[in-house]
């Protein structure tokens, strides 16, 4: 074992736009010797994510640290442990990492680390539907899309490894499904093997006019995996109450397609931040008024809150009144009285 | 009462921009007869509110119909019944209304009347405090903001209607609570009268330079009323797991200052069809990974769902599959397999 080399995949400059070969190479090393309270590990499937572009980036614009250059790239594994001076891992266990990495062998302390079946048939599926790919589109559908029976999603980049999860469980939810991917290729692989009720080649023409086809009912939930130009055709076809899960913008990780005060830099700092921005209406909620009314009324009553209002007399000043709601003239409640 | 006339104000024309007063006229005209199963309300208050602006146009860009130009513009009301022909109502009864609008009387079939105690002190505050406009402070903050005790919560247009609820509310939750106001007199009674921790004046110098020191830990809800450059500056010191109540965007109602495709048009989306847009982080949420897995694993093995996976084999091919994530030259999970 030891007359092995550690290969790796390092990263030697950071990519401008779409990444090249160029900008990545390949180094054999020593095997690395686990210190007490470590143990090495063999990696056997290296996952492969979209948001790894962000990490090649030398900025904070990602949910990861950025990767260092000249060293080994990060990213999830299925491996084998080969050598252990941990009491909780044997030789030949295999183990799910969150960040080993693009190289044969990595040191690891065992923090993080999920254990799989020593002899589970799949492992590549540990990174994919039954790791943080799956995890991923169950946890954005179901707690932030909140699909029901019977109402419609959309999922961008429907093909990909999110994506191709996120339609099957909608479908299995017993929600109408459409996808949008790249070709027409893809699209019939994700209607006949993915499950899903229609899928749109977002390259062809008219995109709106056929998403108002397979949409017949709007769209209530969209689980965004790309930005651009597909959440514009998208975006009109959103229901009253529709649920956007923003799961990614990878239109928008090479580069340079929009400015930083633009949409794609709003949207990423959702996701970087994992903000939730949501509108609302109070017309909606009013089986919460009565709530409202117990509680407020009791602050009102205690005096911890007070009422601030501009009242205004007589109907023939409301007209300027309400010009002035634009200036800043008013503080707290803007109110006209009538004469009774 | 039938010699009094039923004084009007109605829209003449749409507002370019900024309403004018000329936008409107006020008509003296009959009083109307109720019909069987109607009544006659004479209003008393009449509420004035920023999202009037929106049914000035004639778009579906607003949450509410639009008004008919020549007809008296509608709005929530306290009111008085007059004449009764309903059982459920008499001569005498104090009621809110949901659009009674800006005249003196108003016929009404009772449909979504609230009644308040005839004897009301201070009835305008069904319409303030204690009416939609409390309710829209009360609801959007602790249903989309979900305020902590220690939190941040920052306020735009603090010394308005709903911001000054806002702030009373997130102080009286324990939250610290820094308004944005404009000019240091509304500042002053935002801090001095609406219990604010801190407020600061949107139209000096140095906005960002003061919130950094206003929220030294950042901010975990941003309270939306303005939009615009307020937007722009606040959004930068959001935290991790921000929440943002998108309740109005007045910088913009207005019109024309930025174009559909722009951030207002987007987020004016979101409010318009009280849409959720979340971004998230899969790490975060592993507390539900052993449900995701318990039913993953049960719909993958009774066949429900299909892993799909891109293997490329060696880790000398990673860095070519990896740029092909960007052509879409995978479909499902993109793994590079390595030799045990």
């Amino acid at each position: 074992m030891t007359k092995t080399l550690n290969r790796q995949v390092q990263l030697v400059r950071r990519p401008q736009g779409a990444p090249v070969p160029g900008d990545f190479r390949i180094v054999d090393g020593r095997v690395p010797a686990p210190s007490e309270g470590q143990m090495l590990l063999r990696n056997l499937y290296l996952s492969l994510d979209p948001y790894m572009r962000g990490r090649m980036n030398d900025s904070r614009d990602s949910y990861a640290p950025p990767y260092a250059l000249d060293a080994p790239l990060g990213g999830g594994t299925v491996a084998r442990v080969v050598r252990s001076r941990l009491d909780s891992f044997a030789e030949g266990d295999l183990v799910v990492t969150p960040d080993a990495g693009w190289q044969t062998f990595a040191i690891s302390d065992g923090i993080g680390l999920r254990r799989l079946p020593n002899d589970m048939e799949q492992p590549s599926q540990a990174l994919g539907v039954l790791g943080m790919t799956g995890f991923t589109a169950w946890w954005g559908l179901t707690a932030i899309g909140r699909p029901r029976a019977g109402e419609t999603l959309v999922v961008s980049a429907a093909a990909g490894a999110v994506g191709s999860v996120v339609g099957q469980i909608g479908r299995l939810l017993g929600c109408r499904v459409v996808g949008i991917a790249g070709g027409a290729d893809k699209c019939r692989q994700v209607v006949e093997e993915m499950s899903f009720d229609a899928c749109l080649d977002y390259r062809a023409p008219d995109l709106p006019v056929r998403l108002r086809e397979a949409a017949p009912d709007g769209i209530d939930i969209y689980f965004e995996n790309v930005g651009g130009a597909v959440r514009e055709a998208v975006w009109p076809f959103l229901n009253n109450d529709a649920r956007v899960p923003l799961c990614g913008l990878v239109s928008g990780y090479n580069g340079i397609t929009e400015g930083t005060g633009g949409i794609h830099a709003l949207l990423m700092s959702l996701i970087v931040k994992r903000i939730r921005l949501q509108g609302f209406m109070n017309a909606e909620h009013l089986d919460c008024f009565s709530d409202f009314e117990r509680q407020m009324r009791g602050w009102l009553d205690a005096g911890h809150l007070r009422a601030h209002e501009t009242i205004v007399d007589g109907l023939d000043q409301a007209p300027a009144a309400f010009v002035g709601l634009f200036e800043g003239h008013n503080t707290g409640k803007l109110v006209v009285r009538l004469p009774e």
